[in-house]
């Protein structure tokens, strides 16, 4: 795989001792050129950590000058020492590129309500900020280097032609799950080289997040750490992007996040199968939203599509709880292609034919259909197995 | 176990072909003295089956005279013909016992999407209505015949007297989470001789339904045919109940009711632990209620306590995105009696003490408290196990 990385950043990704196995990475620095743009986009868990709370209170902002993450420890439930411990990140990093505390951005992901041990981290700043680079490999020491329970790097790039210049977006994510003994977390950056505002950042940041990691889930379960974030350098060209461009722009970022989203359903704990749920002709994106989403979180549907069998009927009585009015008469769905049941009513069905295809395919297409209106939704998941089970209530903290 | 069985009642349990082993029951009836007054409280899922739209039409009512409940077979997303199958099996009832085809109520749990068999509908019927007895072998035959993959029978019952008349309540319930290969819900039936008006009958339902059988899960997945009905034959009293004694029945029936719920947590599929979760001072009781389901339902939580893990993080962030505010710094977490979480921060334990508990106790106790309020709130749930995705995944339909 070929990255291309956009001007105006540089990346490293070294262990300093968090994670136990002296070969992983679990310290990442992230920069970026002077008076780069950043936004950022958060978990919604009221029991936040520390580092989204020192994040939220710096984006958008028109004056970034890297990101520090650290894999191993989330920095959540642990109080004012936690937030003082994220703060001391920031100024140890701004110290070592020479930049100032308040351009820098924190991330954390891994056990929750244990303290930062600040030596470590302090140390593997240090490394980190030795070693940067802007080649293939630093870009991918910290697409490791941000991962816990991952199976590896998760990354998608786009390029486009916007005013005659050629812009990149390079996306990482990391997340499977609110994960392992007591691990949590998706954390995301997206690195572009066009210029933004802080403004439409923070819009195009929102709309993407909305339509790609807004509609994944593993087990429904949202963590304390969350944290999407975009970086614009603007070293690609001298104005802002704006109008057409600016909306060409958008639905590239959005094509990036939405292949980041699937990568992390796809690697939820233990997956055998990305679940794909297409939901269409509803009266409002919303309504086809919380259905979409109830359909995700059932167990029964989840484990269903595990064993490879056809079991409409729990998908259709999910979607009688979704809370979303409906004329049952309309109701319709598809499977892998196969319809199930329409208008309201069981179809005959050669169940052997649709489970052998539900086997050999990693992802599952659940499409249903209603004719409210023609509003539509999509979302993402994995399936549940015996090892998701496994791996949650098998290891001891 | 010695039964009180409440005067004006006669049950039985035979097998007439819905379930493939012969030996077990699948046509249960239950009949009552004439004018006796009727309740019921019913899925809220809008894919509801066809008996829960008879049953739903059919009360309150003050002249009720059966209950007939087929196990096997939902009659659900069966559309027309299921609704006059449903039809007919009143109509088969009411002409078995001389009753009118209005008098009757009915029940179905298992498969969705397939037609009754009324064949044997009609032989069941027929086969129940010449074995009716008020003995408890008759009724412990109708509590196994209305069950599917149940471990077993689940009954309750308490005898109180109220103004010098001794008043029995029996419940008997089914349900182990929205079950098996297709199968689904939760149904019991209360039978009391006190004497109610269809009003108060169904406001006591509705209140000890809310607190028992509402505040129970085991995935979530809220069924097509969940029905609970109260039946109340009078023959223990000539005037209905009012205020104080109505007061005292109806906490009566509560304590039937959570004994029963409690009962269908504990036998949730493959399930290793019952989840007790009591959450208090919060603002309001629906607060508090929306915190436990919201605990009730993370697999995280649920995979945790199945591996006796005292992982109190997994639950602090399920609380953080319950969509209910509350102030950090007040919340308080005790775990099977231990104080992991105190005034929003960790609190040292012996992590191998706590484990221990967890592993010899059947029920794990959580508990949360808040300082929003007085409002609290009870909800059970069973773990997640290993066995619970074996058994929904690998039998096939």
């Amino acid at each position: 795989m070929a990255f291309c990385i956009p001007a105006g950043f540089q990346f490293s990704g070294v262990h300093c001792g968090l994670k136990s196995d002296p070969q992983k990475r679990d310290l990442v620095l992230v920069t970026c050129s002077p008076a780069s743009v950043a936004a950022g986009v958060y978990t919604e868990n009221l029991m936040y950590a520390a580092p989204v709370e020192l994040d939220r209170a710096r984006t958008p902002s028109q004056d970034v000058r890297a990101v520090v993450v650290n894999s191993g420890n989330a920095n959540a439930c642990t109080g004012p020492k936690g937030l003082s411990d994220a703060h001391e990140m920031a100024r140890l990093t701004a110290e070592a590129i020479q930049a100032d505390q308040e351009q820098v951005l924190v991330m954390s992901t891994g056990i929750i309500g244990e303290y930062l041990p600040m030596s470590q981290i302090a140390s593997g700043i240090a490394s980190a900020a030795s070693c940067l680079g802007n080649g293939e490999l630093d870009w991918l020491a910290a697409a490791e280097g941000i991962t816990t329970t991952d199976k590896g790097p998760k990354t998608a790039q786009r390029e486009i032609v916007l005013d005659g210049k050629t812009v990149r977006i390079l996306g990482m994510c990391k997340g499977a799950g609110m994960i392992g003994p007591r691990m949590a977390t998706m954390l995301a950056v997206i690195a572009t080289d066009a210029r933004l505002t802080p403004e439409t950042a923070q819009s195009t940041l929102q709309a993407c997040t909305d339509a790609s990691f807004n509609c994944i889930s593993v087990e429904g379960h949202m963590s304390t750490n969350d944290t999407v974030l975009l970086l614009a350098s603007g070293a690609a060209m001298d104005a802002p992007l704006e109008r057409d461009d600016l909306n060409s722009f958008g639905s590239a970022v959005q094509e990036v996040c939405i292949e980041l989203a699937r990568q992390i359903a796809d690697d939820g704990e233990g997956a055998s199968h990305l679940i794909n749920i297409q939901v269409s002709g509803c009266a409002t994106e919303a309504d086809a939203r919380r259905i979409a989403e109830t359909v995700a979180h059932s167990n029964l549907v989840k484990t269903g599509i595990a064993g490879a069998d056809p079991n409409w009927g729990r998908i259709v009585s999910a979607v009688g709880y979704a809370g979303v009015p409906f004329d049952r008469d309309n109701l319709g769905l598809v499977l892998n292609g196969f319809c199930l049941f329409q208008n309201g009513a069981p179809v005959e069905f050669d169940a052997a034919v649709v489970s052998q295809s539900m086997r050999e395919q990693r992802e599952t297409m659940v499409e249903l259909t209603f004719a409210e209106g023609s509003a539509a939704a999509r979302f993402w998941t994995s399936d549940l197995t015996v090892e998701y089970v496994r791996f949650n209530s098998e290891y001891h903290t």
